[in-house]
């Protein structure tokens, strides 16, 4: 794996790199997304149905777009690995506790003047789930998507998923759905089931928030709703950093760069070190496992593309550019992990010490494997509870408590040239009309 | 003012007129919009100071683009109403006070096998505030857009807003910014701005989120950028919605329909209510108010188009249409409005009884008054402190926490086809590396 010395010219040039991956970048594909967007719009199920016989093969109506009962009854019995469920089982309690602990509550401050001011929390009615078909259906991202809303109280969670040609949908992903506690899975993919979960079609019902990762027509599409629905954030390749220092152990940190390198092409592994040594170590491990592991071919052009082990001079040129980067997963396995993590402003998960390897995270510890990527760590959160629930202001003022303050609203809002606003407040104190303006 | 009964027909009419008024429905701009947002970031300053003498004829540089200590204090000098500063100063200390009460704090959870798991708070580092100019710069709307990020701890506030020909920004605006601890004002406005936020130019840095209404070019540039950075919702035009039974205030509801009425003619106002008599009286007071109030053609214009006295059978149709509708501002003037808001699901903002008219929370109470538009208080909330926010997961284990789960995240990683996830945490617990896949 490649050794680069971290300065200004390499940090540059990686951060650039980095950038390439991400959906911005992809609009190319936006007037065929709109096409697909625009027809599913205006003709529903024909439109719907169209494009799952062109794109996926196969043939759906309205009789058939809902799984049933029967086919995830099936689903179960043809796992090809049967102890799934109890796995399943046992990491969903875990995304279930912790994610309790997100909840939000409504509150309210009240003052002996007579006056109310408060939040009120609600859940979202109806949020639809979207989920990959072929090589990408990971049951553990139907745990981490749907979990999250159940907690935040939706009241109904509706998945849709491309099916295969033969109109049937990955069992790992429907055990994994009927355990989590999905209402109802629509075998639809695509950009043409982000237009029917936002605009709606004869079978379809409109959610109000849509989540869940897909290929680039399905980010395009997400991002193009966006405002008719709410959405999660536009995820991207996925991507580890490390920071590490010569107290760590080198072969830790290579299995763990590779964690992520194996998902795709695309996907970035880093390492960021003061030690040179530890570079050189992990290195040769990186070089030792990718030779024994199954997915060698796409370890070796991820770790090509995207894979780098920077030796940086200092701790602070260390957390500086993994702020900048702002990894979707940062490992730290330093001395004290926890003061470097306080030094840290941006990553999406933060994994500390060496016993919490990345893939921990992402099947079992509990917080949500959907991160930010691409440098969105900056401003873009965990999906979480807090995306399943809205919140409306409250107020409830008395004659006592609006009083005091009825000429000032009434001076601010003439200031602003806003007579009618002022109007509704003096009405409350005057009853001579003539001096509305 | 027309007074409709509320049954199937009218209420969809009426959901379909509304939903005309949605910025969803300007992408005819969206290529122009794209060609500003292009040039900006491929051409940066020069772009965006040709878009500002094209569009605000005003002749700005590198050397004038940031508002100086000068013009601030010209600024407050040259203010309308001198007493404005004053009751800015007052707003200004009840919206922080209101906003305190949204901050959220990081926390974590441990057990006695060595593990934490838990949840990093973090502001972000910088943030763009888009204020109009001309007739639409709001110096409420200023304090509203800044103050949720100063209490978020945001490190540097940046200010955009579009110059006059002379050069200069309205002192209103500029008044209110430096009440609210703006950190820099550069004086650009329009999708060239948000591009400038967006991408950075020579002059302005690039932003990690953009927040603060525009009119419907900045609203497309807002979207299109939506992944570069974050952004708060779209919004829309203004909506009130009045909830009210026979014990209403006539001459009140009217006077606070007409509120919102007076913002464009794209403004709706709507009044529903269990009783007839009230609905002709509020309708004759609106009449009233309107040959009397300054702004009667906008008025006019917007009751036209988007104004409604609906008279529902019962209170349950009334709940169901404001649930539809989700009105920016919902009044409830009921003879228990507490419970009436237990049964509201969707409102940006509700005022609660007759001395909670519209314009105290547009100006005064301290709840935000930048609020979900256009049916997305179904899915938006309220500008808070945790639009200014972001999280990461934090995950720390011992061996001791790591190893009885060691098992099941190897077999569930597997059951992905992702060898190299098995592998890390396997590395961990055994020596042999001739078991990795």
């Amino acid at each position: 794996m490649r050794i680069v010395k971290l300065d200004d010219t390499s940090k540059k040039n990686i951060l650039n790199d980095l950038l390439k991956r991400s959906p911005n970048n992809y609009d190319k594909y936006a007037d065929s997304v709109n096409e697909i967007l625009q027809n599913v719009k205006e003709n529903g199920n024909k439109a719907l149905f169209d494009y799952t016989l062109k794109f996926d093969k196969a043939d759906i109506s309205a009789e058939n777009i809902k799984v049933t009962k029967e086919e995830i009854e099936e689903a179960y019995n043809s796992l090809e690995n049967p102890e799934l469920v109890d796995i399943i089982k046992k990491s969903l309690k875990n995304i279930k506790d912790y994610h309790e602990k997100q909840k939000q509550y409504s509150w309210f401050d009240s003052k002996t003047d007579g006056s109310i001011l408060g939040q009120k929390v609600t859940a979202l009615a109806r949020v639809g789930v979207y989920v990959p078909g072929g090589k990408a259906a990971y049951p553990s991202s139907v745990l981490m998507n749907v979990i999250p809303a159940k907690v935040a109280g939706v009241d109904e969670i509706v998945m849709v998923t491309p099916p295969g040609k033969d109109g049937k949908v990955n069992p790992n992903t429907l055990v994994a759905a009927n355990e989590a506690g999905v209402d109802v899975i629509y075998k639809v993919g695509g950009a043409q089931a982000i237009a029917a979960l936002a605009y709606g079609t004869e079978s379809i019902k409109k959610v109000d928030k849509i989540v869940g990762p897909g290929n680039i027509y399905v980010a395009l599409a997400k991002k193009a709703v966006f405002g008719y629905v709410s959405i999660d954030s536009v995820a991207g390749p996925s991507e580890i950093m490390v920071i590490a220092d010569e107290s760590a152990n080198p072969r830790y940190v290579a299995a763990d760069l590779l964690s992520q390198a194996e998902h795709d092409e695309l996907a970035s592994a880093i390492l960021v070190t003061t030690s040179t040594e530890l570079a050189n170590e992990v290195s040769k491990w990186v070089d030792f496992f990718v030779s024994k592991l199954k997915r060698n071919e796409i370890l070796t052009k991820s770790l090509e593309n995207y894979g780098y082990i920077l030796v940086a001079d200092n701790m602070e040129d260390v957390i500086d550019i993994a702020n900048e980067i702002a990894s979707e997963h940062l490992e730290i396995l330093t001395t004290n992990p926890f003061d470097t993590m306080t030094r840290v402003r941006n990553a999406g998960a933060i994994f500390l010490g060496e016993y919490s390897s990345e893939p921990l995270g992402d099947y079992f510890a509990g917080p949500n494997h959907v991160l930010p990527t691409n440098g969105t760590a900056k401003f873009f959160s965990p999906l979480s509870v807090d995306d399943f629930i809205k919140k409306s202001s409250i107020i409830s003022f008395s004659r006592e408590a609006l009083m005091p303050l009825s000429d000032d609203i009434q001076k601010f809002a003439k200031a602003e040239g806003l007579t009618a606003h002022a109007n509704s407040i003096r009405v409350r104190f005057e009853e001579d009309d003539n001096n509305c303006q």
